[in-house]
């Protein structure tokens, strides 16, 4: 009976796991541990449900009242009169659990533990939170919490929360891991007037998670832009899965802190060692189209224009100003933020001068000059928007006599709204412009105090239009001898060896596709002469021998060999000084390995982020990578167009596209190269960290060659 | 008589051209061009100056008005029954000059001239300006605009401007370059109850000028911080020497807008491709001791630091919250802005856990939990003040239920002023910390929304404080032979030359103690044999013509000449070469010169800056300089320590610093042909430009060589 009632539970669980309805569209809600008297955290979360208007059944428990709040009272949740989609709790952390097991006893299918003394507060607090998340499972309840603030569905009236903050309904989805900066947030919201959908505080997320809300956001028809805080991910792989998903259709725009929190990680990789945590959620929000606010005030700058105004069709701003020096920190800020000044069409400029007092200034940045009023912003604007190079317009006052901000915004409303073009208002100054910002946001205008602002959301708008757009490469089915790799690592693992030795290193990238230096196993002097003709002088030659991890330590390697003669007796010396020294030691010869033509070294590698899986390194080799830290990521698995990418974004990139009247290197081998590193470390999880230091790269259309790489695997 | 009155006047002139008397203190006020009726510029300012309640007296100026708001009306400045300390013209353009020449007839030291029409309108507006700007001079008026808003001077009551807002009188003291920016500052200090000390709109600057402005507010005993907006500089040089003045005494945070306005100027050396008039200003200000604002925003969050809490003694902030988020945030941007957090004592630790409850974060950040009152906050932060190791407190405060907002502000300030620690308040949230917000700035608190815009501004302090606080360096004087590069540079100009040629570029390098490959003219091969062998092999040989200016083109250059046989064939096959190419020429012989020895490759250049004059680069050379433009800038002179941080400064230091096993190089050195590059740009102004490309520099102790040195002259 238990039995079928979990199976049952997880069928009903299953079907919320996609839209989490329970949570964001219940018909009725319980709240479990609701004081007789006012004060506390249960009796203000039923006071904010009754005090949001939410209009299904609305059940009180306590098992010692009568009535509360002219509502009856139940004893718990196994005497309702009807099972509650939602759940809310606030009861202390230890009677939590025998709660969520009445919920899935009920069959509900949702629950908000609001409670605190979980995870944060230890170990004994983490057992039981785990206790608590795995009886919700069991039993196909999603829990939200515990640790959290609660929820709002302003389109349902539902404040499910302790905030008594009730934001309008609107198209932002919000959802914060910190419920002191969700607060802040529902404040920011409630005093701009800004319309939420969703407002989630997701607390310690021993169920629901970022991902989990995502894919709910994305269903839901009322949401049509994501934000929020988060300082980790719980589930890497999934999130940037359903975030790639998600955001073709809708922005989402996080805000990630903690940029340091992995800086004690031991690491013995040049990639490692190069990659904090922050390059991996760099790159996996790169990878899953996610817009990354840098502050707090960029993410409601960012989301404010979102919300409020259609992503522009292309690049190409038009700054329209009632006064130069405003005009002049917007164009700084749109140069530091890569956004482009539409260059005016030669009839725009004429219907300008036609429209325009004489010293307005006519080239974008259009200045129209201290005394102009609203008419003449809205003249300006309705040409500006008819050039077809204009595909977003700023437009910026500051509070001048003759200024009128609040018709201003209603003259810039009309022009947006007729248009289409994307407008964004930066109104500086404080009491005296108040009104028109107001004005602004009360059209959809974004309304920012200072030009930087305002660039920055209209950057993030275009970053997110240049992801949205971007074509949808899948990275290509590598042809690789996978057995033969899984045969090598599996030897590695079954020795207890931390590093894969030179020899085995070299095979299992061979075995990708990932050209090695020609290197043969030389039992004999007469064998190594037959191989270094084949291989082509000069050669070098290393002992070769399972118990000599440290060739050049005890003399094993000689370089440069370029004649039979030399090779002789670099033999001679090489195989006589190991049995000298290691007079134990197995050797089984020597290799004679191809020396590889100087060129361009360069550096790819893996790293295992904790969060993310394999991050994979770009990078100059060499003082690049040690001394300037020149170095790209990126999430495992990547494209050849991603690949194209890394390579063009290290700051010495020029080095490789041939500067100083070099040839260009060999870019597309270096691709192919990274390709299939990527591939590898996909399909082997076991290794966790790889370098290729130096990839030796010729140049166009002569090839790449790993000279050295180093393996080190576990798990 | 004409004369003698245009002395005496020159005199008191002089005596206000320190102190700007008549503009921030003056008696009285006469304002020309009031209109009877309401409306119109002159009548504006002047309904200003009676509602402001200036204390002296106030004359308006109108020929056919008999009384205006009560006031007797005059018909001009001559008939005025007294001598105003202050005239404001409000005419059109045309009549400004008129205005100021009786201004000079009556002896009145300054005017403002608020109308526009001048410079900004084009050639003959520029040309009345100047007119206007040389009467004014000739007859001792110190003369503020003409195109400016005015100035205010809250501590007289003096509203001399057409700006209706009129902040309170505070110890802030703001400038700005444009009227419309200026009028935003305005309208924020008004709102934030901001006190300022004067406000002055300097307009097209046709006398008084920034530099000005800060020997005025230097001189002013109310003015502690100055704040600013410029978009240029008058006179970069008397910039410079006036803010390395104020700066010691009083913090001078100017945002400088207008990064890329030198972009289309011409330029052929390397210095002057990469410096950008940005790294001028950025070199200047740094010079200066001027804290630079990024943005709007920036500047106000300097600001409001600056004017309202001491600055920090050291090192060490602790940040005291009430919320995880927000103290990650803040400990990010901390990183990211190098503010270093305070490592807490022992004794600090046990306090605070004996104060505080079980689940607080007690080291640093130190969180008191989301349901601290007040008084928690207060216990908290006393305990913080008293640790010899924090130097600042950062208060994040986010809206929750129990916290109090305003109360905690108060706590906050009475801990302030008690313990002198520098404390900054960051209330996260709108509406319902607003209250909150203003008492902290009631009570000197700076009180930010977003903990980065606080860590900036604590960041923007620490390095005032570090500014503040570093020894002053002189250059050191430079032995040379002085009359030698006169000499050279003076037959160069004689000739017409646009570059000196390269042994004479070399010989004005040694003149300087620059050391140089050692090199010697040959006339013949006997001589040539004597020099080669004084100098060393290998040498290099270069043909020596004064009709010669590219000698490897007519394969007049040998390099590396390793014993007397080579350099023999060396003479005859360039010799003869150029003598069959070029017949006509007259040839003195060759050059026999030092092969340097191979070593790190650095650029020293010289770039004359239109603004500040010589402008010192430092970078690796190669394509350090071309690909990665990897170089530090500085105005001229650099004393000894300025060199080493330049040295320091670029990211690939670490190369010279010695990585990856290679010895440290002689940065000594450097720094010493750093020093003398810089005096000899200062001693040369017929210097443009000067590329070492490279110099060339041994390990530590060894020396460093100028191998190539190219030198543009010009003026």
């Amino acid at each position: 009976m238990a039995l079928v009632r979990a199976v049952t539970g997880c069928a009903f669980g299953n079907e919320h796991r996609m839209t989490l309805d329970g949570f964001l569209h219940p018909r009725s809600v319980a709240v479990v541990g609701v004081g007789r008297r006012e004060g506390g955290v249960g009796r203000a979360i039923f006071d904010n449900l009754l005090a949001g208007g939410f209009g299904g059944s609305v059940f009180p428990i306590n098992p010692s009242a009568g009535e509360i709040a002219g509502h009856p009272c139940f004893a718990d949740v196994a005497s309702l009169p009807e099972t509650p989609d939602l759940v809310v709790v606030a009861l202390p952390a230890g009677d939590v659990s025998a709660v969520v097991d009445a919920c899935g006893s009920r069959g509900v299918p949702a629950c908000i533990v609001i409670s605190a003394g979980f995870k944060e507060t230890g170990p004994a607090g983490a057992a039981l939170e785990r206790d608590m998340a795995e009886r919700a499972k069991r039993q196909g309840v999603r829990l939200l919490g515990p640790n959290c603030l609660g929820l709002l569905a302003p389109h349902a009236h539902l404040n499910a929360s302790f905030a008594v903050t009730m934001p309008p309904p609107g198209a932002m989805a919000v959802l914060s891991q910190s419920g002191a900066l969700g607060s802040a947030i529902l404040d920011w919201a409630q005093s701009r007037g800004r319309g939420l959908s969703a407002f989630v505080s997701l607390g310690n997320r021993a169920d629901v998670s970022e991902s989990d809300l995502l894919e709910a956001f994305d269903a839901d028809p009322a949401t049509k832009v994501v934000a929020g805080y988060l300082e980790s991910i719980v589930d890497g792989p999934r999130f940037v899965s359903v975030a790639s998903e998600v955001t073709p259709r809708m922005p989402v725009v996080l805000l990630k802190a903690g940029g340091s929190d992995a800086g004690a990680r031991a690491v013995s990789s040049h990639t490692g060692s190069l990659a904090g945590s922050d390059a991996a959620y760099d790159a996996a929000f790169r990878a899953a189209g996610v817009i990354r606010a840098d502050t707090m005030e960029d993410l409601f700058a960012l989301a404010e224009a979102f919300a409020r105004q259609p992503v522009p069709q292309g690049p190409g701003v038009a700054i329209l100003t009632n006064a130069g020096g405003p005009a002049v920190l917007a164009t700084d800020a749109c140069e530091h933020a890569g956004v482009h000044l539409a260059s005016l069409e030669k009839t725009t400029i004429d219907a300008l001068r036609a429209a325009l007092p004489p010293n307005s200034a006519l080239y974008n940045p259009i200045d129209v000059l201290g005394d102009a009023d609203a008419g003449r912003f809205r003249d300006a604007a309705r040409i500006l928007a008819q050039d077809p190079g204009v595909r977003s317009l700023l437009v910026l006052l500051t509070p001048q006599v003759q200024a009128q901000a609040v018709e201003t915004a209603r003259a810039l409303a009309e022009v947006a709204a007729s248009s289409g073009v994307t407008t964004l208002g930066c109104y500086m100054g404080e009491d005296s412009v108040e009104d028109g910002r107001r004005e602004l946001l009360a059209n959809d205008i974004p309304a920012y105090r200072y030009p930087e602002s305002a660039v920055s959301a209209l950057a993030g708008m275009e970053r997110y239009r240049e992801v949205r757009d971007r074509p949808r490469t899948s990275p290509p089915a590598v042809e690789a001898d996978r057995e033969a790799v899984r045969a090598i690592l599996d030897a590695a693992k079954a020795a207890r060896e931390a590093f894969v030795t030179e020899e085995r290193a070299a095979a299992v990238a061979r075995a990708y596709g990932i050209p090695t230096p020609r290197a043969t196993l030389a039992r004999n002097l007469a064998a190594a002469r037959t191989a270094a003709d084949e291989i082509g002088y000069p050669v070098a030659l290393k002992i070769a021998s399972p118990d000599i991890l440290h060739k050049s330590d005890i003399g094993g390697i000689v370089l440069g060999i370029t004649d039979p003669e030399e090779l002789a007796r670099a033999w001679e010396s090489v195989l006589d000084r190991a049995q000298r020294r290691m007079p134990e030691a197995q050797i089984w010869g020597a290799v004679l390995q191809e020396m590889v033509k100087p060129g361009r070294e360069v550096i790819v590698g893996i790293n295992r982020d904790p969060t993310f899986g394999p991050l994979l390194m770009f990078g100059l080799g060499g003082i690049f990578v040690e001394v300037l830290k020149d170095v790209t990521f990126s999430l495992c698995p990547v494209s050849a167009r991603d690949a194209a990418e890394m390579i063009a974004g290290i700051r010495s990139y020029g080095l490789l596209r041939g500067a100083r009247g070099q040839a260009p290197a060999d870019l597309d081998a270096v691709a192919d190269v990274i390709v299939r590193v990527s591939a590898l470390a996909a399909d082997f999880p076991e290794i966790l960290e790889l370098d290729i230091n130096p990839l030796i790269v010729a140049d166009r259309g002569s090839g790449a060659v790993a000279a050295d790489i180093r393996i080190g695997i576990g798990g």
